[in-house]
């Protein structure tokens, strides 16, 4: 077997390990962010269980960290508060960022892992198997539910050769975007192999994984092997190690080689991850803001790079340069070694360890301002500024950028690479993290007057349904519901967020929406993509959507939409697409019967005399939860039965 | 002479300096920070002048850091090019607060200084002659006007005696709020004096000269000794210094008497600077946030102790603890230290050197908390959450309460106080700041499209004239014009900014005001206290504010109504005030005459039969600005005659 089949086949509850077949995986280990965490424990409190039964359940703050408002430290104390009731460990803001933190702290080769945070993938770097999810499916894993997805086809990433001075990882993920696109990924696991592999540190291979996301994957991973051993050993978690490598080489759906010795530094182009050219084809294009940092790029060795090549330099005078080291680990010890002196003498601007610029909380450029960033998306205006021009590149480029204030090829800018070594030994410092009581059941959770506890739908679709927008291709769940400084704060407030819905694309829908009683949005390709955050269905969803009919979902926005009672269709015939507009109406008297009966949707546009048929590609155990009016009412009905 | 007086009468342009009269003075130095900057650079562009006229300017970018909209990042770039243009040197964002980087690298003893920010008095550390001014007068001291001000009254403050461990500077200042309030101060320049002066170090004066400004004194002032000498010897800047001390200990309007050994370690009670009592009366009361840093206490020392008190040990698990440094020169010594190691170990929130909380630009506390800061200012709201308590204290008494969770007096809680060294060198790197093009002829001034040029106002004040709003004491611009992450972005956009014009106090001025032709805002003691922002006249000017009826105004502010045509008048019988209310009417048909020649102001209520007198202590050049409509139009037609 393959590396993602052993893991699947150990945590295999139901289904069967063929690709397109719903499988119910146990899992190991559930992390949470602030921004989608207290959607997510408001969920689990609901559900009325005494402690988590996961092995490991971690809440990270890193998203809601500027804190404009009360809302944001409100959120805080309710998830520091819940987390110690429920037996999570609570990792507190200045910690860093979920996944940079729990890659050093918590992982584990082989194990499951859901976080409800679209690049939880990044555990794929330590091999283990990592998954994105709406913040309903990790209460239920919490809960000790298992997770359930579609089994993925499992593609071979065979690297050969070795990355050549000034190429780097981000090069090889933005190597497979080019290849595959944000679409590309639908319904796979890349698994990582061949003799590149193991050219390749931990914090590399977790820089991939971390942005096998844009494409849309399931989930990517990587061995465990004598690195992975060695990552751990330095972070003094040497017994969390266990070798876990493929059987045969040939037990793949598919593969792709990449020759790591060919590839030159590459850049994505706005405004979308897979826009990938050559730095040196967009060379002497001006640069005015330079980013490092990020779930992708912000490891000790990438800021250890930064600080040797900026050793004695000043950033170019034109170029905003911010720097976010991306947990408290790395920061300490670039502090301890005298890095971060030359980082700050350099003219960078230091932030805080957390998510920061990359979900626009804060430090959005300038008016039509070209951003450089070592980031993982790039989606239009999720910066904070609208006509931003966002570049996702290597902290190689982001550097010869900062420097000279223009695209410029690292490997013509730069001499001879600086060799950086990492210490032998990590700052292992646990006292950091917040344990659960061990008797949760005195603690009190503490909910500020922005907490709105979660609504409960029913299933209550009726005859007349309007379509309340229409859009384009690779919609995402920031162009659906964004995140930013402004918005971010109200993700525990549904009554309030929903208001921001679409907000970007139409500035009237949330209004036109609440007055529809059923709506339908209709899309094009790959709806969804991008972040995992649940308040894309929810938001939504208390807007009165009952549908969704696309040419295409993103995998985790469908799941999110099913929990919330939302019913996703797909066009039979993509081309029907062109014949349906916003404002049409049609008839949807027997959705109850045709998803009890299994039979076909058939749609006619009123007025129009258009039939167009809609798929619906739903388990019995999704339609139960459709029908149920969504995830929750569904388990309770289940508990109750 | 005093020591002030020396530097006045070396910089008296015209007046005499008896106490009560104007006076216009010289100024050498100029600084902005960005919230206040966009205008007075704006009006300093209107004024069409080549280059500014002073020895130096400096603007500094430490107020809008967060960015969460493209605005801040507009008016960097606005800042940068319009310094480049007319010989500022720019300080961009990250190069810390602009009083403390101030007081490093450029101030001088003996020099006169204003400043767009009401702690410029911070540079009275030095024995500098330090104003806090409106934009416009910042404008005009660059165009090489004199700054005219009200002779003060110079008071001794005579400190005797020696700080014992555990009580610092902070409490110094705390003491003399508490003996003064926050209204004692006005038309006064605090001078300190007597032995104890030469206990205390640059750093611990200009904590004490920075917070004078919450006395509401005109400034306040240390002389310049070998203290002076030994600090700027330190950062490289011994040729700046001269010695400036008094030559007589009686040529004083008034003396307070302080002896630094009996005090104790002291704390503001919200929501007044002035609420002082000591640290043990409030002992045990459980705190949810502190903060170290601000214009008042983020020097290298604060920074040093709070490294070496926190090291080895942990934040309380229930206390958010953020830390400031007050500029990169601060940051780079405790990162070249190891002293950082020790304030991020400790679980501490390393935040950009800027202003940052203390304006409400992020770290919003969550409801209700507690919250200990090295600030300033605690009016509420302030802090970003409405109903959070917080509290103003020194570095120690914040460290006793991060650690302990609740408030106690360090010199109880902790054991014998560490002995803190600073460098004999301080780190010096002057190519952190922008130096301006020789020839900013060609220099084209970027501006961004929220950065609205000024709307010119004229002298249109007509007969009929509506109370607006009425108000109590003590209320400061942060009533009149909140600052906070929210509202500062709109600083350069006068439009939009008025919207938010008393916002806290009375959600429906902005619209009522805005229909209403001629606008009263009727306020008690003190009004317009605290920051100098020009926007708090600005803004109601904006919405026909034409006059503003007190018991008594702040310094600054009056200053600031006249710049921009908003006639101040004050009960002549205090008792008055109770007899007006919001919504009254009254005739001004003759304001004009009246201001012309002198004549009294008697104020008849309409249907109420109560006639009041109101006084304009104004000169005849404020007499004049009021009739041009405001000091921009008074300037261009003088240089027009």
């Amino acid at each position: 077997m393959n590396v993602a089949k052993k893991i699947i086949s150990k945590h295999l509850v139901s289904g069967k390990m063929e690709a397109g077949a719903e499988i119910a995986l146990k899992i190991d280990q559930t992390l949470t962010q602030d921004a989608t965490g207290t959607m997510a424990y408001l969920q689990f409190e609901a559900m009325g269980v005494a402690k988590v039964k996961t092995e490991l359940s971690v809440s990270y703050v890193d998203h809601n960290t500027l804190q404009s408002g009360f809302e944001n430290a409100d959120d805080h104390k309710f998830l520091q508060t819940i987390a110690s009731k429920y037996g999570i460990v609570f990792s507190p803001a200045g910690n860093g960022i979920c996944h940079q933190v729990h890659l050093e702290r918590f992982g584990v080769p082989g194990k499951t892992l859901i976080g409800s945070d679209s690049h939880t993938p990044t555990g794929g770097g330590i091999g283990m198997l990592a998954f994105g999810a709406g913040g309903l499916d990790v209460a239920c894993a919490m809960a000790g539910q298992p997770f359930y997805i579609t089994m993925p086809k499992i593609i071979k990433v065979n690297l050969t050769g070795k990355l050549r001075d000034w190429v780097s990882a981000k090069d090889i993920i933005l190597e497979l975007l080019r290849l595959e696109t944000v679409k590309g990924g639908r319904g796979k696991i890349y698994e990582f192999a061949g003799a590149g592999v193991k050219t390749l540190t931990v914090p590399e291979r977790a820089t991939i994984t971390n942005m096998g996301t844009e494409l849309g994957a399931t989930t990517s991973i990587f061995p465990s092997d004598e690195i992975t051993k060695d990552f751990l050993a330095r972070q003094g978690r040497i017994s969390a190690w266990t070798e876990i490598i493929a059987d045969d080489q040939k037990d793949y759906d598919g593969e792709i080689v990449i020759d790591l010795s060919t590839l030159e530094p590459l850049i994505a182009q706005p405004h979308m991850p897979d826009k990938v050219v050559k730095v040196k084809d967009i060379k002497g294009i001006k640069v005015d803001q330079v980013g490092i940092g990020s779930c992708t790029n912000s490891s000790l060795s990438d800021m250890l790079l930064t600080a040797e090549v900026l050793k004695g330099k000043k950033i170019n005078k034109n170029v905003s340069f911010v720097v976010s080291p991306g947990s408290r680990q790395v920061l300490a010890m670039l502090s301890q070694s005298g890095a971060l002196f030359n980082i700050i003498e350099s003219g960078a601007r230091v932030l805080e360890s957390a998510c920061g610029p990359c979900i626009g909380m804060g430090q959005a450029p300038k008016s039509g301002a070209v951003s450089f960033r070592t980031f993982n998306r790039n989606f239009e205006g999720r910066s904070g500024t609208k006509d931003a021009k966002v570049y996702l590149c290597s902290p190689e480029v982001a550097l010869a950028a900062a420097l000279s204030g223009e695209a410029a090829d690292p490997s013509e800018y730069f001499g001879a690479k600086p060799k950086i070594k990492t210490p032998e030994k990590f700052l292992v410092d646990d006292a950091q993290f917040q344990q659960p009581e061990a008797d949760g059941s005195k603690v009190e959770v503490v909910k500020g007057p922005n907490i709105v506890s979660l609504k409960q739908f029913a299933f209550d679709l009726t005859t007349d349904v309007v379509v309340a927008l229409k859009v384009g291709d690779n919609i995402s769940t920031d162009h659906i519901l964004p995140a930013g400084a402004k918005i971010l704060p109200y993700r525990s407030n549904l009554p309030k967020i929903s208001e921001f819905t679409f907000g970007a694309v139409d500035a009237d829908f949330a209004k036109r929406a609440s007055k529809i009683p059923n709506g339908v949005i209709v899309g094009g390709e790959n709806y969804g993509q991008g972040s995992s955050r649940e308040h894309a269905a929810l938001a939504p969803r208390f807007l009165n959507i009952k549908i969704v009919l696309t040419k295409s979902f993103a995998r985790i926005h469908l799941a999110n939409l099913i929990n919330f009672g939302i019913i996703p269709l797909t066009f039979d015939n993509p081309a029907d697409y062109d014949k349906i507009n916003q404002g049409d109406n049609f008839s949807f008297s027997r959705a109850k019967d045709i998803l009890e009966n299994g039979e076909d949707f058939n749609i006619l546009i009123a007025g129009k005399g258009i039939k167009i048929k809609a798929n619906y590609n739903l388990t019995q155990r999704q339609k139960g939860i459709l029908l149920a009016g969504g995830l929750l009412n569904w388990i309770k009905e289940k508990a109750s039965k």
